[in-house]
């Protein structure tokens, strides 16, 4: 199978690209993960969301432990060929590990960041851990 | 003046972090580039986007040639504290140094990235130069 596509991109001195997750149907950016080559094929190939865990040093199939699966609408690839954006449906209709629609809920307000978004379920339901 | 608000991001080894431009008005994701610990202090000052450039190793006022000024509409921050998001007006419409309205007009289509979206302005008429 040809790779040509995965060739063109600009993978960085890690073999990472930043992958911007934007909700297909509100608009809002999600998250921003990173993606190395087998993940964008793989995100291809399965058509949901995969990112390669820095933290964590493995693939990240997202959703696998929460179920809030990110499912594959559009991939798109920005000029300079080292970044996508994902549009994406977000089953359950969280994509932040605390539980809010999306990661970017802390606003810049007069000299300091402010937590402006509810938390939409519990991270500890959301992980299925027990109280 | 208080600069807990820089303090509380996580720089990458670079003392970097990815900037997300987004359209105000339409919600579509512009670009991707990187801010420096100033050009986010300068951003927030100065009411517009500027970036440090990692390829010219300086300050980058978005618009600085073309006149496409990145209007600063609300700034956020993600839960790990190593992403941000600004939401602008974006002065002409064109984000893109090919004269397009986003970076990301390449599509995934059957293995390969084909450009989808029309170039709204010469690139050469956007940064002044004669033909």
């Amino acid at each position: 199978m040809s790779e040509t596509w995965l060739d063109e991109i600009k993978w960085n001195a890690d073999g990472l690209v930043p992958a911007i997750a934007q909700d297909a149907a509100s608009g809002r950016v999600l998250m921003l993960a990173w993606m190395n080559r087998e993940s964008l094929a793989l995100t291809v190939q399965e058509g949901r969301a995969i990112y390669w865990s820095r933290s964590r040093g493995k693939l990240w199939r997202k959703g696998e432990e929460s179920g809030n699966v990110q499912r594959l609408r559009d991939l798109r690839l920005d000029c300079d060929n080292d970044v996508v954006l994902l549009s994406v449906e977000q089953v359950g209709g969280i994509a932040c590990h605390t539980g809010r629609e999306s990661c970017f809920y802390k606003q810049y307000r007069d000299g300091g960041w402010t937590a402006v978004e509810a938390v939409l379920k519990d991270p500890a339901a959301l992980y299925g851990k027990q109280p």
